[in-house]
C-alpha cells in the first residue's frame, strides 16, 4: 500500500510497504477513508523526537473496516469507524475508569497517513457510525477530529475540571488549543478565553464559542487574563501545547484551586512545584483516554451539536502528504486532512 | 510575655518579648491555652529554611480571645477560640471559593508558641466552640490539631479526591500523614495504606483507621503497594512530607487517572511531568486553607467522631519548648504539645 514513511527531519515521503496484516485475532484492518497531519507528528518533523529512518507515520484516521481477527465480534467488514489514535481493551482496570490511554493493552495508530491501518485492539477501540453506515461526506472531518485532536481538546478540559458558568483559559491555538475552546464552551464555561495571535485561528476559536481573544503572550498575556478575570484568575486552564513556556503561563493565569490540564506532550517542561503549592493550583491530564469520550463525541457531532472538523483547513490529496507537513510546519495550515 | 524565638539552627529558645498589641482593627489578640510544634518548624530548625535571629516561631494555637479589634464583631473577650495557622477575611474571591490559604488580606499566626498571638484577620479566621465555652480539657490537643495538622491532613485527602470505596495511600508518617489517613478513613476510602516503619505511628495509623501498614520505603515500597492493589496503583495518594523520595513515590504508587493530593512545604521537589502525562496522574494542594474545614472539622471533633489529638504523644510545659523541637528533631516525639 502506499503510506507515509519519515527518513529524517524535514523528509516525509509517500513509500509504497507492504499492506498490513491481521496478525492477532485482536486486530482489525481498516481502510483508511480519511487521515490527517498532528501537531506532534511535527515533533520529529523538526527533528525534536527521535526518528527510525522509513517508520510509517501519523496517528489519526476514520475509515471502513477491510477485515477482522477471530476475537472481533462488534464489527464487521464494511463498518464506518473511527479509530482512536491509542487503542484499549476496554476491559482492564484502568479503561474500567475510563483511563483507555494506560490500557494494559496500549497500542497505536501507526500508519494513519496511508491506505490502511491496523487496529491492534479493535473490540475494544473502535466506535462505529449508527448500523456502520458511510456518513455523508460533510461529516467527515469533524468524525476524523475524534480520532484524536477533538478528544485531546475535550480531555484537557474534563482535565481543567471545566465547570458551568466559570471561566476558561486556552493557551495554544493549535488545532487541540482550538477544540479545546470548544470543550469548554460545550461544557458549559460562561467564558472562554483563548489565547491567539493568529487571525484565521481566532476566527475558528470564535466559532467554537470563545468569548475572548488574546492575542498577547508571556506576561503581557497573563495580565490581560487577569483584567478579564478581574484579578482573580481563571476557573479551568487548559495547556494545548506542550512546551515550558505554555505551562508558565497556564500556572500564572489560573485562580488558586484552579486546575491546569494539561494534553501537550511535554517537552522540555519544569513545573512550578513552589508557585503550584503556594497557589493551590493543581495540574492534571496526558495522553487522552480517546475510546472514553468517543460515544459521546460522535453523538454530539451526529446530531450537529458540535464541528469540530472546522480545524481542518487544508484538504490534500494522500500524494502532497509532504506539502501539508510543509503548510503545517510554517503555519500555513492549521490542520491538514489527508486523502488516501 | 514569654515566646518562642529561634536564633540559628537547633538554637530555640523561651525569650521575653514585647506583648502583641492591636494594630489594627482587624486583629485579634488571643490568650494561647495550647499550642504546639509543627514539623515544617524543623526546616528551619535544622536551618534548612532562612531565619532571622531572634523571630518568634510557631503557628498553631488555641485559646481564648484577650483583645478584639473594632472590625471584629463575631468574637468577644473570653470566647474559646481554635486560630487557623493562616488568617484571612473569609470574603475575597478566593475565600469564597474555599481557597483561604489565598486570600487577598492573607496572615500568619507568628507566636503559636508563646503565651499569647495576634490573629490579624480574626473575624474571618476565628471559629468559636459552641458558645465560645472552653472545652474539656480532653479536647484541647484535638481542638488544637484543627489549627493546622488536621486540616493540612485533610487537604491532602480532599485534593487527592479520597473517595467511597477505593484505595488510599499515605506517604509520609508525620502528624500530618498520619492526620491524612483519618481523613481518607473518614472520607471513605476503603482501604487505607500507611507507608510507615515506626512503631508507635504505625500504631496511631491504625487507629486512625489505616487497613494496611507499609513499613517498605522507595521501589520495594512502591511493589508492595501494588501487591496490595492488584497492580493497579492507589486511586488517591496523600504526599504528607514535601520531599523529592516522598514525591517520587507518590507518583509510582498513583493508578492512571488518580490524583496526588500533596501539602507538604516541597523541598528539592522535581516533578516527573513526563510520567504524570503518559499516566494521567495529576496533582493538586497545597498550604491547607484551614478555615474553610474548621467547622466541619470542629464538629467532628466536639461529638467525638473523629480524635485527632491522638498524634500529640508528648506534652511539655512551654518553657521546655527546646526539649521539644529536639524530641522531633531526632523523632522521639511525634508532635509535642506546648502549655504556656
Amino acid at each position: 500500500m502506499r503510506a507515509t514513511t519519515i527518513h529524517a527531519p524535514r523528509d516525509i515521503r509517500l513509500s509504497d510497504v507492504p499492506d498490513p496484516r491481521i496478525e492477532a485475532d485482536t486486530e482489525a484492518i481498516v481502510k483508511i477513508v480519511a487521515g490527517c497531519i498532528c501537531g506532534s507528528d511535527l515533533w520529529p518533523y523538526r527533528g525534536e523526537n527521535d526518528i527510525t529512518a522509513g517508520d510509517t507515520i501519523g496517528h489519526e484516521a476514520v475509515g471502513i473496516v477491510e477485515e477482522v481477527g477471530s476475537a472481533v465480534t462488534s464489527f464487521t467488514p464494511g463498518d464506518f469507524v473511527v479509530v482512536p489514535f491509542c487503542h484499549a481493551d476496554n476491559t482492564c482496570p484502568h479503561c474500567r475508569v475510563g483511563m483507555h490511554a494506560v490500557c494494559d493493552h496500549l497500542g497505536f495508530t501507526e500508519s494513519g497517513q496511508a491506505e490502511y491501518t491496523t487496529v491492534h485492539q479493535a473490540e475494544g477501540s473502535l466506535v462505529k457510525t449508527p448500523g456502520g453506515a458511510v456518513p455523508d461526506a460533510g461529516l467527515i472531518p469533524s468524525l476524523l477530529s475524534l480520532s484524536d485532536v477533538m478528544a485531546t481538546g475535550w480531555h484537557a478540559a474534563v482535565s481543567a475540571r471545566v465547570t458551568k458558568g466559570g471561566t476558561a483559559v486556552v493557551v495554544g491555538d493549535g488545532a487541540v488549543g482550538l477544540c479545546g475552546v470548544l470543550a469548554a464552551a460545550h461544557l458549559g464555561a460562561e467564558r472562554v478565553v483563548a489565547m491567539s495571535r493568529h487571525e484565521p485561528r481566532q476566527e475558528i476559536a470564535r466559532a467554537f464559542g470563545a468569548t475572548d481573544i488574546v492575542a498577547e503572550r508571556g506576561d503581557e498575556g497573563a495580565e490581560r487574563i487577569a483584567e478579564i478575570t478581574g484579578g482573580v484568575g481563571a476557573d479551568a486552564v487548559l495547556e494545548c501545547v506542550g512546551t515550558d513556556q505554555a505551562m508558565k503561563t497556564a500556572f500564572q493565569v489560573a485562580r488558586p484551586g484552579a486546575m491546569v490540564g494539561f494534553v501537550g506532550v511535554p517537552h522540555g517542561v519544569e513545573l512550578p512545584v513552589r508557585r503550584m503549592f503556594q497557589r493551590n493550583v493543581g495540574l492534571a491530564g496526558g495522553m487522552a483516554p480517546v475510546r472514553a469520550y468517543l460515544p459521546e463525541l460522535m453523538d454530539l457531532v451526529l446530531d450537529g451539536t458540535i464541528n469540530p472538523g472546522l480545524v481542518f483547513d487544508v484538504t490534500l490529496p494522500l500524494d502532497q502528504v509532504a506539502e501539508g507537513y510543509r503548510m503545517m510546519d510554517e503555519r500555513r495550515a492549521i490542520k491538514v486532512l489527508l486523502q488516501p
